[in-house]
């Protein structure tokens, strides 16, 4: 093993990841307070999802991420059922939007703290859907890795959500 | 310097923004395929971007994407005034979409070879866009970063054009 290789902290990494999250969180932050809630009542496009449905989808989504990085429980299981089982327009039933806002705002907060206070070297850790055996193998499957994903989920739904503007 | 945390190697953080980088390419050439010529050309939402506009504009950054990781030139520069600098609708002669299509296989071709040749530390290693100065200060302003921040701005769009399916 070189060591020329290994001279790459992992704390800059982790840095790069996170700091993507966190610009995608706040976009999606402005871009919230930027529409109203009957905005958000309304289809992105003819036929498609309403804002109100992405949104309880990002907060069902970032509730599930929680649980990958074994963060704890989810903070609104409630919202598995209608914002990720369920298509739009299908359930009866949905919170209030200004409650989801209350929802996406003090979710963020609490995955920031979470974010914060793990070490860089415990991002590379495996999360909870993989398990020991395929972790050894395929070692990319670690938390950070989870994170990578969901902003990438992120960013999809909200070029969709900017449709509103 | 604590050598623990010196243990996770670059090529390990590497794969993980170049598969995230992958799939996003494959998902766009999937969805590429599946939406005709004239489907294209319709926009994504009443009043907004089409979907041949959103297609010349990935290409255009990706090709700024070579620019900044020192890779190259530009392949297709005359696309930055028409899908960059300029707003859709606003130019009388854009490429055929058959033609746009054949550029963007090429080009996430090139791509994709130019990736494979850089070894896992020299994507740590400052992009064309920063001096060495503020890279001294700032070491996460690296190349991998580009493809971090790039492949956000493809899902981004790419959460856009699959509202045209």
């Amino acid at each position: 093993m070189t060591t020329t290789a290994t001279t790459i902290a992992p704390a800059l990494f982790v840095k790069m990841i996170l700091d993507r999250w966190d610009a995608s969180i706040a976009n999606c932050d402005t871009l919230l307070n930027s529409l109203s809630d009957e905005t958000l009542q309304k289809e992105i496009a003819p036929g498609k999802n309403r804002g109100i449905y992405l949104l309880g989808h990002l907060i069902a989504v970032h509730d599930d991420l929680l649980v990958l990085l074994d963060m704890g429980e989810k903070l609104y299981p409630e919202l598995n059922e209608p914002f990720i089982k369920s298509p739009d327009k299908t359930v009866q039933q949905l919170p209030a939007v200004s409650e989801l806002r209350s929802f996406w705002v003090q979710q963020s907060q609490a995955i920031k703290q979470k974010f914060d206070n793990l070490k860089p070297e415990e991002w590379f850790e495996k999360h909870t859907a993989v398990n020991a055996e395929d972790f050894e193998k395929e070692p990319h499957r670690n938390k950070l890795n989870i994170v990578v994903t969901r902003t990438s989920h992120l960013q999809y739904h909200l070029g969709q959500l900017r449709l509103l503007k």
